[in-house]
């Protein structure tokens, strides 16, 4: 398959990741349908057409999947019955396999550990004998995660045990979680990688990323890490697509540790710890993906420039910001706590 | 006045050029409103909201013009009795008196020449016999123009005397038209300039120009001319916009002779052969424009890439273009000759 000009792009998820979606899209001469339950979706002012319909609703999934000449999505978080229903009639990539597994931290876990990648420890639990049983063999430390759902720090709990408070019992009872051995890192840091029709694989420079309660606050290229851990994220990016007979970008994260590089999580999807290819790349992680899902040769990652990328997190922008960053407002109406309103970068 | 989060920035035309401010202006979190007679105008699918109308629709101005903070313009044809409509209930920018000199070639010419800007000799005809008396003049040769409404090479006829066609009379009787002294250059170069608010200037590095059939083909960053040249040419920049007042971006071309460099014309505008800062700066000419005009202050205008781009003029565009190129596609439905339908940035 390959698009050609004035062929549809359609996208689950109307946030900023697919407001420079439909960027890049309209840039390669694509048109977009985007499909989103809230009415306030940014990407709404830019998509061609949008449905603004909940996830459950069938009729309007098959309607959206059949103006698409391909579907893809901006966030990992959509139900696998929306995407059952639009593959019924149209493609969607990145592929089922790798958003069932991206949604899924035990089986994404395992996904990985299985590839021979070193991730932390981890275990399913089920109730509080579960939880203390991992607790012993670390340390009485451990990270509670909601097996699904989670992102930006939502749906995560450190806990140091024997004791174990009620809000933690709480999050057992009410969803299925993992634990995870807490891990002494020295520094957080991602590759954006994308592959090919043809399985070609690239990677961007991988960046160090800095976080504050869970959330991503500021990323940045190059990233001051031995020549080896490159490489070996490379490696790992390229098994990692092979493996899921991947189309499209993914943002993969890990902890770097005096042990080396732990996998942590991937995003099946264009990843904030991308941004900085906005202004750092000719071809950014947006033109990336469009291009990779719409059977094009994919583009240079080569980085022209350093960049640090600062989100602007739960405050209004200030609009007097100096002309030598370049400043993202996403045009969120409403500013609240954790909510990410724009992204700024800087040629360092 | 300086635009906030939310406000509209209106713009008179609905084409590329249209298109890439649409992106800009949402970038820095405003929306947009299109206006444009055109059914097809490809800037409709990335604006807020459009209006395709006429622009001697009163009415539809003035309702246009009251849901901007802003308006301004992608390029200088617009009747001069629309932005009168306009100018009554919302700022114009760049203002009416740019737009009415870069409207007319003879008022144009004036302007340079009284800012002591060198011009082609130059005169207004009515009849043959002007003609004659400057072609006896200027060694038999001159260039026809019409006074206003010419772009892309349009409205220009070379001639050399003193036998006069039909065609060339027919020219005379039917447009007020000026004749201008042909030059022999070594190139034709340009500079994009900007203004802000408080009257700060700014310019992107020139390029050296290649035209056929008087549209531009390629434009290339660095221009491989001398750098007292690069600096005159900021200088005269500056001596235009200053004298005029102007808020916003503005593309002047010159030719550049063994006598040094003369001016050609200006665009009160963004300009194609801008295009090149797409890839080559954080802050491209659009979203200069777009920052000039809502009272931000300017961007940097560094050139972080060295550019050659070219136009891909009345052919489809072939999607299959490799990925160390940024390929920029119009959508536009129909192709004809000598219509610009996308654009290539090389990184060289």
């Amino acid at each position: 398959m390959e698009l050609k000009q004035g062929d549809t792009i359609g996208i689950l998820g109307g946030g900023q990741l697919a407001q420079f979606l439909i960027i890049a899209a309209t840039k390669l001469g694509f048109k977009t349908v985007v499909f989103d339950p809230s009415e306030k979706s940014p990407a709404f002012r830019l998509a061609t057409k949008y449905f603004c319909e909940p996830f459950s609703n069938k009729e309007a999934l098959k309607k959206f999947s059949k103006m698409c000449n391909v579907v893809t999505y901006e966030f990992e978080n959509i139900p696998i019955s929306a995407i059952d229903t639009i593959g019924s009639n149209c493609t969607v990539l990145p592929n089922i396999e790798a958003l069932r597994i991206g949604q899924n931290r035990f089986l994404e876990k395992n996904f990985a550990h299985s590839l021979g990648i070193k991730v932390a420890a981890f275990s399913i639990i089920t109730d509080s004998q579960d939880l203390l049983n991992f607790l012993k063999n670390n340390n009485q430390c451990g990270l509670i995660k909601t097996k699904t759902s989670g992102y930006d720090g939502k749906g995560q709990m450190l806990i140091r045990g024997p004791k174990i408070k009620s809000e933690v019992l709480h999050m057992i009872e009410t969803h299925e979680c993992i634990v995870e051995e807490f891990l002494e890192f020295e520094s957080e840091v991602s590759i954006i990688a994308a592959r090919g029709y043809t399985g070609a694989v690239n990677t961007y420079d991988p960046s160090i990323n800095f976080h504050r309660d869970g959330i991503l606050i500021s990323s940045k290229v190059p990233a001051e890490i031995n020549r080896n851990i490159k490489l070996e994220l490379a490696l790992i990016a390229g098994k990692i697509l092979d493996s899921l007979n991947y189309i499209g970008v993914i943002g993969i994260e890990f902890f770097l540790t005096k042990n080396g590089l732990i996998f942590n999580e991937f995003a099946p999807r264009v990843h904030n710890s991308g941004h900085w290819t906005l202004d750092g790349c000719l071809i950014n992680q947006f033109e990336q993906h469009i291009r990779a899902i719409s059977g094009w040769p994919l583009g240079s990652t080569k980085r022209h420039s350093d960049v640090i990328m600062t989100n602007i997190i739960g405050n209004v922008i200030d609009s007097k910001i100096n002309g030598d960053k370049s400043i993202y407002n996403y045009g969120k109406d409403e500013v609240y706590k954790g909510r990410k309103m724009g992204h700024i970068n800087k040629i360092i």
